[in-house]
């Protein structure tokens, strides 16, 4: 099927995937900023509102930004490899500048109420997907957008750095999950198994994040939909080929 | 690479990482009866510790054989691929028989205590992940195992079985996450700020919870370590894609 000669357009099936995906992260936000806004006295940072600025960074980094970030290279299938590199890089450095702040809200809130950090099952997974995540982007760039590794080096570590990619984002997601519960039995206590709105929307705000979730996996995973290289590309691979065909770049 | 001949054991890194699933599957198992046993009474059906069966149970049937299900097309690579399907059905009914005895464990446990069910995110995320799991084992029966389907019909059917068998593998691990979460909120209240032994546990178990999907995932994503078709499968599925050349089986 691969013939060297990219195709004009999108497939139609990636485009309505990537629309229903961009439609559930903005529902994301403003389910989130409803939430907060409705029945948790909105968002201040100097303030005992600051808590509340933890889920709104985590949705808007961790998730909706994470996610669009891993998806670049589906929408973007006809532009240079290196411009959509770089926006790849662009969009996860801003989702983890968000996360950071986030973070920092939580200790902050933590540290004015007398709270104590890192007890949580949350905090745990959301932590350890956090660093590990700072970690992934600072591999990522070092491997593939400074010039210095090798052709080989970048085809051995190209499948790990797409697969600990889908797992951070599922992590993330996983880690969102838990706090929406944990934030709930702490505010809601016994109204929460009385069905009260509150609940109700904080529950769908989880199964929106996991809908995201699913639609982005989805287009990521499709192997129709996934970057052909452009015919500049695939004659530069073959040089590289036939230059190393020495050494195999698989495992 | 794939030249139809087999080649005639499982590559080295495959044994291995199958190995420290079944490790990490057991360990599981032993932390939540650990868990159970030690803080939380034991486990016994007429009684008012019948609530402990749900945990063991999703834990086991969920988790621990869903992921060995998912495990078997690489495990027993070289074996005939009809036996393999079977024993992959198998597991999942298993499984779904397992997961069921749970559900109906915490039902009752909640209709003694005059308990509301269905009202938090676990319920939502847990039921909805069972029932599709149950959906997905049926259309895997109708499509794969009786001989009703056509080639093509499989041939398009087959990725999105793979994908939504994995989809539901996470969501059953993020489930579990979500369940001990509220466990751990309900029963330690105030004391699981202050890191008492049984929270570290139990949120050690949810680590666990999160390595086993890891490898579970590592092992079934690796291009390398996909089950090669057996010569006389290739040979069939030639004469097949002859007779039936009209239709493409990609979407």
């Amino acid at each position: 099927a691969m013939d060297g000669a990219p195709p004009p357009s999108s497939p139609a099936g990636l485009s309505a995937f990537v629309a229903v995906s961009q439609l559930l992260g903005l529902t994301l936000l403003a389910t989130t900023g409803a939430w907060l806004g409705r029945y948790r006295g909105g968002v201040a940072w100097h303030s005992p509102l600051q808590f509340n600025a933890h889920p709104l960074c985590m949705v808007l980094g961790m998730v909706f930004l994470q996610g669009d970030a891993l998806l670049v290279y589906r929408v973007f299938r006809h532009e240079a490899k290196r411009s959509t590199k770089a926006l790849h890089a662009l969009l996860h450095g801003l989702a983890l500048l968000i996360a950071l702040v986030g973070i920092i809200a939580v200790f902050e809130s933590h540290r004015s109420k007398g709270i104590p950090d890192m007890y949580s099952l949350h905090s745990w997974c959301g932590m350890a997907t956090f660093v590990l995540y700072l970690l992934q982007w600072l591999l990522g760039c070092g491997f593939f957008l400074f010039p210095g590794a090798s052709f080989s080096l970048r085809g051995w570590y190209k499948p790990q750095h797409v697969f600990f990619g889908i797992t951070l984002f599922i992590l993330s997601i996983t880690s969102c999950l838990l706090g929406i519960t944990e934030m709930l039995l702490f505010k809601l206590s016994d109204s929460y198994s009385h069905f009260v709105p509150e609940g109700i929307l904080a529950n769908t705000l989880g199964v929106l994040l996991v809908a995201f979730g699913l639609v982005v996996g989805y287009v990521l995973t499709w192997e129709e939909w996934k970057r052909p290289p452009l015919a500049e590309e695939l004659a530069l691979s073959m040089d590289f080929k036939t230059l190393t065909e020495g050494e195999s770049p698989g495992g």
